[in-house]
Parts: C-alpha cells; sequence; structure tokens
C-alpha cells in the first residue's frame, strides 16, 4: 500500500506531495468544531441533496457540501449515504483536511477530498457539489467542449476544464479522489472555473452559495444534454464571451426563483 | 446606464425609440386597473402555468399571460415567482407598458415586455407564453427551420422565425428581454406567427386564446422532438403549406379535449 | 362542400365511392343496438385507455375501440374526450358505419371510420387502437421501414406499411381520417398487417383481442425507439421473418403477464 | 414438434444434447427442496424485482433469481408473473434443471433455463437477472462493443460477449431460451463475464450477490444510454483494462449505498 503511494507520487505529481503531508500530519488529532451553524443552513443542505436527486443530476451517488458560514476551515456535509436519504441528523462537518470532526462512527464519502481540497484553493467558494450527471458524461470522455447554448447556463462561458485523473496521478487508478494529492489536483483543473468535468467518472460543480451551486449543476445537466442535441443538427451558436459574461450576471440573480420551488418540494417530502 | 441605452438605440434600433419613451413617459404614474375579471378567467391562467409545467415546457422559468377581457390595453400575469407554485393571489394586472397597475410590492418578471409588446403588435392575441422549452432551445441555435411533422403542429406552417437579440440591441446583452425595445424587436419577429424563437434563450408562442396558446406551447416542444428524431433518420417529409393550413384549422377546434385533461389535473394538485 | 367532395372522389378515389354511398344511405336512420355487453369488457375498454396513457402512447389525443362480442357489425369506443379520462359511461356504441347508435348528445371522434371501416375489412379484427406514438411519428414521415429489433415486437416482421392520405384522397387535406372513404383507404393500406403508420399523423394497430392490441400499441413505440437508436450506432440486425414468425408466436402468448399488471394500475386511480 | 427439435439438435447443437437429455430425465420426479431461507433473503429478491422496475431496467417482463444458500443445487425466483406484481409468496424454489420443486400449479418463465444453467456453470454466480432494458437492446443488435465509459460501470471492463442464438441453435429460433441447452449455450457464451448481451432480446446480468446484480443491471442500462450519447459527440475514450479493473473493485465496495436506498423505495410500496 505504502509502497503504491510513494511510486504514485515520484510518477507525476511530485507537486502533490504537499497537501499530503499535511493531511497526514493532522490526521493524528481529531479537528476541533467551528461551533453549531443556523439550522436553516441545515436545511438548505438536506433540501440540496433531494434537489439534485429531483433534478437527475445525483441517483444513489453524488454530494454536496457547504462551507462552515463561521469558520471558513471547516464544511459540511452527509456522512456516506445515498442523498435522496440525506436528513439533518447525518450532517458531519470536516476540516479542509476531510477529517471529520466528530465522526461518531459515521462513514465518510471517499471521495470528500474534493470539497477539502476545494475549499481550500477557493476561498470564493462556499459550496461545491460533486455528480455523475448523466448527460454530462459523455462530454467528459469526449473531446467536444461544453460551451453554453442558452443564457440559463451562460457561467459556463469561461470554458469547462475536464481533470483527468491518470494524467494527474501519472497512471491508472480507480478513478476516485480518494487523497488530498488528487483532490488538490482537481482543484488545480477547475481553476478559478465554476465546473470542471472528470473524465470517465462526472463533474463537480461550485459556486458562492449553496442555492447558486444547485443551479449550476441542474443547468450544466441541462445544457449538455441540449448542446448534444444542437450539435445533432448542424452547426451551434454559442453565446459570445460578452453575452455569456452579461447573461450569467442577470441570470445569477434570478437563482432564488427555482430555489423556492425546489426546496419546497424537497422539504415537503 | 444612460450612455448605453442610448448608444444602443443609436446601434440599430432607431424605429423602436417610440415605445421606449411611451414607456418612461407613462412610468411616472401608476395606470389604472381595467376592472376585476372573471375568476374562472384567473383559474384558467393558473392552470395553465400548472399545465405547462407538467408538459415540460416550462421549469423553473417562463411565464404565461392573458389580454384583459374588459380592456385591450391591459393584461394579467403572475408576479415574479416558479409556474408550479402560481396561485390566484400572484395575478398582477399590467398595462402595455408593462408596469403593474397595484403590484403591491410584488416584483415582476424581467421580461414582462415580452407580453406588454406583443400585446401592443397583435390585437388578435389574447393569450402570450415565453418558455425555455428544452427540445426548442437547439432550434433557435441552428440553421436548421422548425417545421410541422405532423397535424398537431400544423400550426407552425408559415414559418417559424428566430429573433437573434444581438442583432435586434446591435450588441452584445445579457439575453433578457427587459425593456420595451427589446420586447417590440421581438414582436416584430414573430409578425403575424404564432411561435418564434428565440436564439440561445428559449420561445415565445401566442394565440386566440389562453386555451390555444397552451396548446401551441406543448406541441411546439413535442414537433421540435420529433423533428430532431426524424431528421436523424434521413429526409423528412413535412407537412405541406395546404396540409399544414387544413390541419391547423381542424386540429384547432379540438383543443378543448386535451385541455379539459390538464386542466383537471394541474387544478387537482 | 358537396363540390370538395366529389371532386375528391373523382380525383382518385374512385374505388372508394361504394363505402361512403353505403354510409350516406344509413346516416338516416339510427343503427340499432346489439345489445349490452359483459361489463368486464367496458372495464377492459377503459382500462385499454388508461394503460396507453400510463405507457406513453396516447396524450389527451388518441382511441381505442372493441369490437361488439354480440354482432361483428357494432363496435365500441368512448365519446370524444380525452383517453385519460374515460369511464364505463362514456363508452358509445356504434355501427360499421361509425354511426352512434345512441349517442344521447355525446360527441364522436372525428376519426371514428378508422375503426369502423377496419372492422369491416379485417374480420379477424376485435380491436383497434389510433394514436400518435410519438417514437413513431419519425419514421411515418420518414422512407426508413419500421422493422422488428427485438422479440416483443416480431409482430412487426411482415413488414409496416406507411398510409399517406394525400395519395388516397388525391391531393392536400387536414390529415384526419374523417369519413369512410378515408378510413377504408387505410384499411386497404394496412391490408392483412396488425400495424400501418400515418404519414404526418400517427398510427393505427389492430389485433385478435383489446390485450393484444394495446400490447403491440406499447411496443411498436418501444420498437420505434430503440430502432432508431440502433441506427444511430450503425448497421442492424434485424429479426429475420423466421424469426419474426415464431418469436411473434411464443411472445403473443405471454401477453397476460404485462396486461394483467397494466390493467391493475390503470384501474386502481 | 419432435421433429423440430431433433432437427435442431442435429443441425449444430450437438454438444448441448448432454443437457437436454439430463432434463429429460430428471423431469420425472419432481426435485426435493433445499429447505427454507432467511426471509430477508426473499424480501431482498421481491424487492430486487421492484428495483428493476423502478430503475427502468425491466418492464411486464424480465426475472430476478437467487441461488440458494443452503444447497446450490437450488435457485429462487418468483413464478411467471410481472417482476412489480412479486411478492414473497410468488418466490418458488427450482433445481439447475429449472424443475420447480413444489410448484401447486404456479406458471414458470418460460426462459426459467437462462437461471439454472448459469447457476450450474458458474460456481461464483449467486444471482442472475435477465432482462430487456431499453438501451441495451441496440447494442445486442450492432457490431458496436458496450464497453465501460466511467466508473460506475467499470464492471464491463473484461469485454460484454453477445449471444446469437440463431448461432447457438442453428437456425432461426422465437428467440427464447426456452430450454437447457440454449441455457447451456447463454452460459458459455457468459463465460466468466459479468454481463452478456443477447441478440434481438435482451441481456443476463450475473453477480456474486444479489445487491451487485441489481446494481450491475442498472449501470449496465445507464452505461449503454451514455456510450450512445458519447458516440453520437465523436471518438470516445474508455476506461482503459487497468483502470476497469481497479474501479470494478473500488465501486463494486459501495454497492450498499444505492441498494439501502432502492431497497428502501421498493419496500415501501
Amino acid at each position: 500500500m505504502m509502497t503504491t503511494r510513494r511510486h504514485f507520487i515520484a510518477a507525476g505529481a511530485v507537486a502533490l506531495s504537499h497537501a499530503m503531508i499535511a493531511r497526514v500530519a493532522t490526521a493524528q488529532t481529531p479537528p476541533a468544531s467551528a461551533g453549531p451553524v443556523d439550522p436553516a443552513l441545515i436545511d438548505d443542505l438536506v433540501a440540496a441533496n433531494r434537489i439534485l436527486v429531483d433534478q437527475g443530476v445525483v441517483d444513489g451517488y453524488g454530494h454536496v457540501s457547504v462551507r462552515h458560514p463561521g469558520d471558513p476551515q471547516r464544511y459540511l456535509m452527509s456522512r456516506s449515504i445515498a442523498p435522496e436519504l440525506v436528513t439533518a441528523a447525518d450532517i458531519v462537518e470536516y476540516d479542509l483536511d476531510s477529517t471529520a470532526v466528530d465522526p461518531r462512527g459515521r462513514t465518510s464519502y471517499l471521495e470528500r477530498f474534493i470539497h477539502g481540497e476545494i475549499y481550500r484553493a477557493r476561498p470564493d467558494v462556499k459550496a461545491v457539489v460533486h455528480n455523475h450527471s448523466p448527460s454530462v458524461i459523455p462530454f467528459g470522455v469526449s473531446t467536444v467542449p461544453l460551451k453554453p447554448l442558452y443564457h440559463m447556463s451562460a457561467f459556463l462561458g469561461g470554458g469547462v476544464p475536464v481533470f483527468d485523473i491518470k494524467t494527474a496521478a501519472g497512471g491508472p487508478t480507480d478513478m476516485l479522489v480518494r487523497n488530498a494529492a488528487l483532490g488538490r489536483a482537481l482543484a488545480t483543473t477547475l481553476g478559478a472555473r465554476p465546473v470542471a468535468l472528470m473524465r470517465g467518472h462526472g463533474c463537480v460543480v461550485v459556486g458562492p452559495a449553496i442555492q447558486m451551486t444547485v443551479f449550476r449543476s441542474v443547468y450544466t445537466e441541462m445544457n449538455a444534454r441540449l448542446q448534444a442535441q444542437a450539435m445533432a443538427l448542424g452547426a451551434v451558436t454559442y453565446l459570445d464571451d460578452e453575452e455569456a459574461r452579461l447573461a450569467g450576471g442577470s441570470v445569477g440573480g434570478t437563482v432564488v426563483r427555482p430555489w423556492e420551488l425546489w426546496r419546497k418540494k424537497a422539504l415537503a417530502r
């Protein structure tokens, strides 16, 4: 196991070793809690899990987290269960090494490092979704770039990078972002963008608030579906850069409208 | 802001300035109400919102309006909420400048000018739907014309124009029809037709009654979906002009059949 | 009106004039009833309407009929309402001229002649479905023949003819099979087959019992959907003629299995 | 009938005749029961039937079995009804000749030999699903191989063979695996793999437990759907062999997550 890991780092991910060392060091003592959060935020996080199911973005897999409002070094996410089953009691607090503050025997998602490392790299990000959004998968295994074809997905305008875990790890893996090094590599690919595809896996979506992040997840799926259909018809006119920038701003201001609907239905169940 | 707007008009929309001046002038005093309408019409409008959701034509966005039966200078539409949540209490009366008669703090859809300007340009129109109907989006960003491939969508027979807001505005915008000038430009593109696509956005559908307008919205979506499938098979035989004209008339007379079903289900929830 | 009709017959449908004359002659006196039928058959007919909705074969349009078990010159079908709303009280008895025995003010489907003329031409047929089954529409406007790609749709094996109403009528129409002449032309195109597509319209499906006819309607839709997908992948191996013949027989013997499920769910609502 | 069968064996399935003779011999006396099983396993089997419906893998057809935990020569499967209707009372015990231990008048699935012969050939297999999974059908009639495009379907990595019943039987059949000889031929095509497609029919999916077998059925359908979409975009990067092997192992360890969700929903109805 250790041999494999050492080989892995040597093979092409030297720049990532820093984060791994940090993780090993801090793994010894459980991190302290940043304290309780507003129950409404927990409700939003529970709702987000169910909304992503309702909208066809996640199935029995996928996860959504929110940064702790009281401490940017902490984030909140469900223990390892299917998103549809998540309740407030399942929410666990993590530090940015993705170590649970108070696990109490609760299992964590193997890929929680996606969340911790993006929060570390992106102070502007307040929520992260990882999913296997079906229409997005084909774009992750193709050379066709995902591009915004209408205003609802204008946030895709700056380009959607594709993370190839084989390159990041220097060879074949089990495709899972199962440690801080891989999480850091994904965060590097994501850069300052709202969405990155993951080859042979799914995607990661981030935003300045949970509502916006869920919104972007929903319309990334929709754009992928519609872009594939449009390409089948022939040449496609995408939003130009300035349209994407302007529409992204305007549509971003309307997110509360679908969110209210989605949240109401999600929590009514 | 004013500079931008002036530039915009100068750039290629001089003919639209009239409507804008009218809007600025009337914006000072709230318009008078044309009086109450039959509650059954309000029920139809509420039902229309839900039907469009049930039929997959709108999601958390999109809006439907009906012209005031007592005054052609007024129309009725929900305040700015998701269509699925609309109830009778959410219906607001607007004048054709799209100024709310009695807003009472209720927010209006940013794109209400679509409705006001079409009612102004088209005395025959009694209801307007604006949506992001998914199968229609690809046709709006393609050069492939939407054409009727069966009798249910025969109303598309005269051709379906595509509104490009970049041309109308003389440059990139946020894609939203957020003022009277753009609404008027869209109405010009629509001309005497029942449907116009909006590039990178969605479409607008009109009709002589709310039932027919909802019907046309549903079968525009269906035709787009089926046309894409038919084109993938090879050459397609569309309705010829005379078939479209005749079928449009005959099928138009049967709209009450699905409407009764749709309305019953929509209002039972 | 009469001129148009005379022109129509002259133009290319001389062979059909016989049926029309018969219809005119018998239209004067309401036909006699063949008597009441087993309520279980009415339940099956009501269930069939709802099953076709549940299975995505019909929407607010489409109709299903069953031949009267006590008199081959009569058939039973709902009055003109959406299939999902049909109850036992809506079932009307018709003669083969498609004249209602006891209309009591109930409106008939405009295209009931599809049913009457097929029952007249095909003594083996005990049930008829007319629908706008979505995946089937593209095949009706294409030159690509619908062919069975798996055992569930083996009944398509003998070929699926396409009825072009323009040819039958000698020119453009409103696409509706709105009289006995057109119904007879459709029956001629159908010949001895279980399914005929209708260009720019939908299809007609027949069988020796209502269960089998509903089954065939469901799997015609499914085959069309899957055949389009298979063709997009490349060359397709269809069932050969002997496989289709053998599988059609074997699978035909299992129809009760899905029927029991479908009926139970349909009548539970 | 006997002539046909003799011809069939002579024509190209001589190697299969052994199994058939065994079946004829044992059919005379009903096999003994291996005794009752844990009711939780029966619940899992009932749940599996409903889960496959919920996930769109089976419709009114298809079946799932589990090997008897107390005797590898026995398996458990529903009598011949639609999967959605299966309850604990419908579960029948079979020996590997697919003879019911205690039929009590209950009809068996015609194709139960799929299960018996795979259990006989594959001691590692504890559960078998046979379905007409819609997105999989096109791959069974095409020369395009089904390949894993993401980690969830990594188990497809070793290749997915296609069973052609015409080759196995030496000529056209009714496409049904209706005897031990054909079941044995299918098991031979399957070899050591988890999935085999069946040309013009569907597929068979096996695994070391019922949870894993249902999981594989669900993600075989999903992979087929997404692979077709990805191929339409252009060249596809599939998991490489080592990625498939590693991901198959890792993802295999997480099957309990969706299973808990699926089972809870299936049994709540």
